[in-house]
């Protein structure tokens, strides 16, 4: 237990760096070279108990110190916050940071100011997890629906989904969890995998990766496209050849194109029956989204790890312009917004299908989707989380795979922590892998982060 | 002129903030104590010309520090850069910003980094507008259709506004031009006053200033609502009895409403005949926005201080959302969204009312408006660029307002620039206005920017 007098005393920032471009790891239509980096923070208190509450916005480089910054300034808001209150209502918080008007100014709620409220706002959720001695999938499914409501800010979603109608949701989401979570125990969730389809990679080793992912358990696999047409079709007949014709291939496009072009390029590769086609324009495109989405059925149409907060997703719902949503944990305003995210999911019967990878995104979303399918949607029908086998040794507890789907976490937290060792070697631009890199690169030899 | 070889030598950034949260000059419903802000930006080159290009971001207090940290980040994109070809061609800047990958992943295009790049970008033409000897109003004005359609990125945007329809409006828009450009330069451009209309002052003060707005020569002025419905009626019934019933009165809720209650506000509000209602609620609700202005009219709907990008504006056209758009000069990525802006709202046949206001917000809007007249909506009519008498004394050519009009600016430049003298005494935390106020102040004896 966290003494009641305990604070909040740090609240340590992190530019964590790794050098992803150099093996086109990541690489889509619209981001060539990403090295992958997170944006990191790390609360402490006086507790005693040795807790701390771990949090990050995942970026792909050039950047991440404005993302750093952007969490130093929330610093005022955490320093000499009582730990017990906050973690019995990260609510408060969130309010506090989406409510500072001031800072409201540089959003409202999207972007770098948004993405960093929800860093902390994560960080806080990994505090009180730890603190509550539970994996953080299981304190939402354990928690109880009117708690969970509090949790939610309905401003600007009223007219899609009142506490009212949450509260149903939630109480509907109870019957039967604990069948659920047990069997989440026994098969774990769901996953599908992307490592295959990077732009970057060869016919050959697409391939390899695409039948190594079908013995490997997974029943669908992801294939990035967009930069060139004839590469696409024939990297999707090469794909579809490798994994026949029961798995599912997604397909996804990093926002490439207008809506013209999204739908031509679609109505091209629909011979190899992609399952959905994945960010085919402007996240911020409803409207060309509902279009799509009329224009390519029965292809589905998937959208998220872009999409800046819960009103954009009420108005995805509410158009009809996805058949699938795809959460992402560290691009909104963090658990509570997801909260809400996940509910507005669900009262549209619209399945979730999380964004992961890049840097902790498959070890934070999980609880997410856990949580989901013990205490709310009650089903994984067709809904997979993604998987992408990148920098998952810098996590202490980090996800666990087996015939393709996620093991449930068992670790107290969020599962967000990264090794002591890993942040020391990879802080940019003084951490022992950056300053080595520096010593045996020439000035001009390196593109990517040092840029 | 510019010898060809000179390059941008140095791009140097300023925190400056002024304390305007202390006589609430500035306060509405969501915004109760802003502290007018500018995260600037100086371009220098080697031209020996003596030309600067100033640039900068409106914030309203703390997250300066951000915004300047963004706008720093963008400085590779810029150092070494030929001055000739970047004054002639501000569009290449401007896809190269956008284009940064790394970058693009803390938007895409919206919030800090997105108004990042709109500062850069519009300092890049002040530095045109300043070498080419005219104000920048007129060298759009001047330019062909043709190189104006270049410098707009048709991205997210074509199924609305194609380049051939840009071509068109731009075509069209040159006929008559050479007269409205004379009756411009007599009459000046209409402009509306929301000095009267904030939240924090009392009766007497709103029923001074509107009184004092009307024998200006204003024919419109705003009011700010949201806080509370009863203050808002007797607010409304002051300022209509102060002004009369011909002269047109804007209320402007900050965006403080969900739906259901922006509509019954709304409907409290009617009698005293509103013209538009700003910023009902969020400004990502497209949907919402559509909803109120069918429940309101004829009250007219106004968005865009908020809307982060020109695929926003092309939605909410689209759906029927909005009255009035109001542009931002310093929100989205600078003058070259702005003319997309411009193309669609003309494309819509839906009038453009900038926001103004802030630090230099008047200074830089009113040549968008201007080059607007002259050279492609051709009319004013609808059409009232907003005024807020707020700190044009630090700016080197403020605005000049006559009888209620905006005056065609004749200095060469955007009108960016703010004195050398205001930059240093309000640079912060060192400045001399705020190092002697740190001075003169217990720890804890202020609020705001220093908070």
């Amino acid at each position: 237990m966290t003494p009641t007098a305990a604070r909040i005393t740090a609240v340590d920032t992190f530019d964590i760096r790794f050098p992803t471009s150099r093996e086109l790891d990541g690489s889509d239509a619209m981001n060539p070279d990403p090295d992958y980096s997170a944006a990191y923070v790390v609360l402490r208190t006086d507790a005693g108990d040795g807790h701390e509450g771990h949090g990050f916005t995942f970026t792909i480089g050039r950047g991440n110190d404005v993302q750093v910054a952007a969490i130093a300034a929330l610093r005022p808001h955490l320093l000499g916050r009582p730990v017990a209150e906050l973690c019995a209502d990260p609510g408060s918080l969130n309010r506090d940071l989406i409510g500072d008007s001031q800072l409201r100014w540089l959003g409202p709620e999207k972007g770098v100011m948004h993405m960093a409220i929800g860093a902390v706002v994560n960080a806080v959720w990994d505090l009180a997890a730890k603190c509550e001695g539970k994996p953080l999938w299981r304190l939402l499914a354990d928690a109880s629906p009117e708690w969970l409501v509090s949790q939610v800010d309905f401003r600007y979603i009223a007219d899609a989904l009142t506490p009212a109608d949450a509260l149903a949701l939630l109480t509907e989401g109870r019957t039967g969890a604990a069948g659920r979570e047990e069997l989440l125990r026994e098969r774990g969730y769901p996953g599908y995998t992307t490592s295959p389809g990077w732009l970057g990679y060869s016919d050959e080793k697409l391939t390899r990766l695409a039948k190594e992912a079908v013995a490997d358990g997974f029943t669908q696999i992801k294939l990035k496209v967009g930069a060139d047409l004839q590469d696409d079709i024939r990297r999707c007949r090469t794909a579809r050849e490798a994994i026949g014709p029961h798995i599912r291939m997604a397909i996804d496009a990093n926002q490439r194109w207008n809506i013209g072009e999204a739908v031509e390029w679609i109505h091209a590769l629909a011979p190899f029956d992609p399952y959905w086609i994945e960010e085919p324009t402007s996240p911020d495109d409803i409207l060309g989204h509902a279009s799509i989405r009329t224009a390519v059925a029965p292809v589905k149409v998937a959208t998220g790890e872009h999409v800046q907060n819960r009103i954009v997703f009420k108005q995805l719902l509410q158009a009809g312009a996805i058949d699938v949503l795809q959460i992402d944990a560290a691009r909104v305003g963090g658990v509570n917004e997801n909260l809400a995210i996940l509910l507005l999911a669900a009262r549209f019967g619209v399945p979730v299908c999380p964004h992961a990878g890049g840097v902790g995104l498959c070890e934070l979303v999980q609880h997410l989707s856990m949580f989901d399918y013990v205490a709310l949607s009650g089903t994984t029908q067709d809904r997979v989380i993604e998987y992408v086998d990148h920098l998952h040794e810098h996590f202490v507890t980090p996800v666990v795979m087996e015939r393709g789907h996620y093991t449930a976490p068992t670790a107290p937290g969020f599962s967000a922590a990264m090794h002591a060792q890993s942040i020391a070697d990879y802080t940019y631009p003084d951490g022992a892998f950056w300053a080595a890199d520096r010593a045996t690169t020439t000035p001009h030899g390196r593109q990517g982060a040092a840029a």
